[in-house]
C-alpha cells in the first residue's frame, strides 16, 4: 500500500515543477454554505487538473530503459494531459489512447502537448485489451490513472499542501471534500492528511449515478456503477474505485457525497463569480457538495479541492447562463 | 511622493490579510507570444481585483476618530469593492459613490458588503462634486482610486511579490506589463520594482482611445482622452493620468502599449482556456498586449499583471463565444 514516505519521495520528484496552487475563499460562498468554505484551486495545476502531480511522478521515478522507449496512458482526457506535460518536459515518447467521444478541448491538448493519441470507440473497443496491446508492441510503460502507487504518491502531494496550508489558516479540524473517479487524488491526498493533519478527515464528492464510492464505502466493498453514460463530470465518470485506491478510502475516508449535475453547473457559476477560477463540471462536484450538502457536513469550516478546470465553452456558456438567471 | 518604505509600511498592514497570489504560465500562452509569459493572476485577490491592496492599505492606516466617522470612495467598480471589503473587515461604515450604468455584478457586490451605494448620473452630475458635499456633510474620509499616497503605496505591495516571485522564477530582466487606469497600481508597481527588481521595467496596456498614460508618457505631460466612452473595459477608463501618479510613472516607465477591445476579448478567452482565470476586459489588457503586441517587447520572457476578473457574464460568455469560433 502507498504510504506518507511515498508521497515524501514524490514531492521531492515534483518540488520546482508543481505549482503549489493557492487555497482560496469569499464571504459570499461561506454565506451559502453556513460555514467558512476554502478552495484548493488545483484547476491552477499546470494543465488545468491535479493529474499533472501524478504524471510527473510516475515518469520522474522512471529509469532511463523505461523512459528511451516511453509512456503508455488511457484516458478520457486530464490524465492524458498530465501525462503527456510531464512526459514532454522529460523528452520521453507518449502514446496516448482516449475515447472518441472525449471533449474536444482535451484530444486537442494533449495532441498539442506532443502525444501521440490513438483514438478508440468506448461502446465496441476495450480500451484495456487495446492499451495492453500496445504497450506490448511498443514496449510502452503503462500509467495507469488511479489504481499506480507512484500516480497515488503523486497525487498524494496535493494532501500535504492541503496540510500545510490549513496550518497557516489556522483550520485545525475539517472535512476535506475532494471530487472522485477512481480514487487515486482522494486516497493519496487522505495517506498525506493522515500522517501530516490527522484531524482533516477526507470525504468524496460524485456525481448522482456515479457514485460508486459513496455506495462502496458504505457497503464496505468495492461496488459498481449501474450507468455507464450520462453525466456532464466526464473527469470522474468511473465504472468502481480501484483496486488499490479502496481499500486506502475504505480505512480512511469519511461517508461520500453526491451531487446533481445541476448542482455542478451551479457550483462553477459560482466559483466564476465569485473566485474567478474556471472549473470543468467533475472539478466543480467537491465545491457543490460544500455548497448544497451542508447538512451532511459538520464544523465551522469546510476544505474542497477543485480538481480541474477543462471545460469546453459551451458546457461554461451553459453554466454561466443558466446559474444567473436564476440566481 | 510615495517611496518604498511606505509600500515596505503597507506590506505590514497587509500582511495575513492579502493574498500572495500566484505567478501563472502556459506553453500554449508562450507559443504565440514568442516568449515565456508570466501572468500574474491579481483577479485571484479578495474581491476580485488588486483594488483590496489599496483599500486595506488606506483604512489600515486611518486613526480611530476617522474610523468611527467613516469612508467615501468614487468608483465604477473595483475600488469600490476593495474599499468596501476592507471598510466590512475594519468595522468601518463606507459610503460608495458609483455611475448607474457601472456593471451591475459590481453594484451589487458592493452593497452585499455592507457599504451604501449612491448611484449617480455620469452625464448630468459631477461625481467629484457629489464626493465632496457628502464627505463634507458625513465627516467621510474620502479615499481616492489612485491619486492618494497610501492607495499607491498599497497597490506596491504587488510589485514586492512580483519582485521575490521573479526571483524565484529566476526571471532577472523583463517588461512588466501592467493594466492601467489613473495609474495607482502601475506607479506603485514601478516604484517597488525600482528599488527591488531594478530591471524589471514596467510598462502599460490601455485600450485604444484611452491610451492617454501612453500619450502622456510619449509627451511627457499629462494629456487627456477624447473620448469618454466606448470601450469595454470599464475597469481601466480614466480621462488622465493621476496627478501624484504620472511623475512616477514618467520617471519609471518604459512605453505604453496600446490594445483592441476586441484584442482584450480573445485575452479573456485565452486565460479562460490555458489559465482557468476568469478576467474581466480591462483586467485582461496586458495579457492582450503581451500576446498581440510581440513587436513591441524585447527580451526572452514577460509579466502581465491580470488585474481583476469582476465581468458580467453576457460579456464573458461573448468573449469565450467568438473566440473560440475563431480558433
Amino acid at each position: 500500500m502507498t504510504n506518507i514516505k511515498e508521497i515524501n519521495f514524490a514531492q521531492e520528484r515534483l518540488e520546482g515543477f508543481v505549482r503549489e496552487t493557492p487555497i482560496l475563499n469569499s464571504p459570499f460562498l461561506d454565506e451559502i454554505a453556513g460555514r467558512k468554505v476554502f478552495i484548493k484551486a488545483e484547476c491552477l495545476q499546470h494543465t488545468g487538473s491535479f493529474k499533472f502531480r501524478g504524471g510527473w511522478s510516475a515518469i520522474s521515478a522512471m529509469n532511463y530503459d523505461q523512459r528511451k522507449n516511453g509512456v503508455l496512458a488511457v484516458s478520457s482526457g486530464n490524465h492524458a494531459q498530465g501525462v503527456a506535460y510531464a512526459a514532454k518536459a522529460f523528452g520521453v515518447k507518449a502514446v496516448i489512447i482516449m475515447p472518441k467521444d472525449a471533449p474536444a478541448l482535451k484530444i486537442e491538448n494533449t495532441k498539442r502537448l506532443g502525444a501521440e493519441v490513438i483514438l478508440y470507440d468506448r461502446l465496441n473497443q476495450d480500451r484495456e485489451a487495446l492499451g495492453l496491446r500496445i504497450s506490448k508492441e511498443r514496449s510502452l510503460t503503462s500509467i495507469k490513472p488511479y489504481d499506480e502507487p507512484l500516480v497515488i504518491a503523486g497525487q498524494g502531494t496535493c494532501g500535504l499542501e492541503i496540510a500545510s496550508q490549513s496550518k497557516k489558516l489556522n483550520i485545525i479540524e475539517s472535512d476535506v471534500i475532494v471530487c472522485c473517479g477512481g480514487g487515486g487524488l482522494t486516497s493519496g491526498i487522505a495517506l498525506a492528511l493522515e500522517s501530516e493533519a490527522p484531524k482533516l478527515k477526507v470525504r468524496t464528492a460524485e456525481p448522482a449515478n456515479f457514485n460508486d464510492v459513496a455506495i462502496s464505502l458504505k457497503d464496505g466493498k468495492i461496488t459498481r456503477n449501474h450507468a455507464l453514460t450520462g453525466s456532464i463530470c466526464d473527469a470522474i465518470l468511473t465504472p468502481q474505485p480501484g483496486e488499490l485506491t479502496f481499500p486506502i478510502m475504505n480505512k480512511l475516508c469519511g461517508p461520500g457525497l453526491t451531487v446533481s449535475d445541476q448542482e455542478c453547473l451551479e457550483a462553477m457559476y459560482l466559483a466564476f463569480l465569485r473566485l474567478k477560477l474556471v472549473l470543468e463540471p467533475g472539478g466543480a462536484a467537491a465545491l457543490a457538495a460544500a455548497l448544497f450538502r451542508t447538512n451532511e457536513i459538520k464544523g465551522d469550516n469546510v476544505i474542497v479541492v477543485a480538481t480541474g478546470g477543462n471545460v469546453d465553452t459551451t458546457i461554461f456558456s451553459q453554466a454561466i447562463k443558466n446559474a444567473s438567471e436564476h440566481s
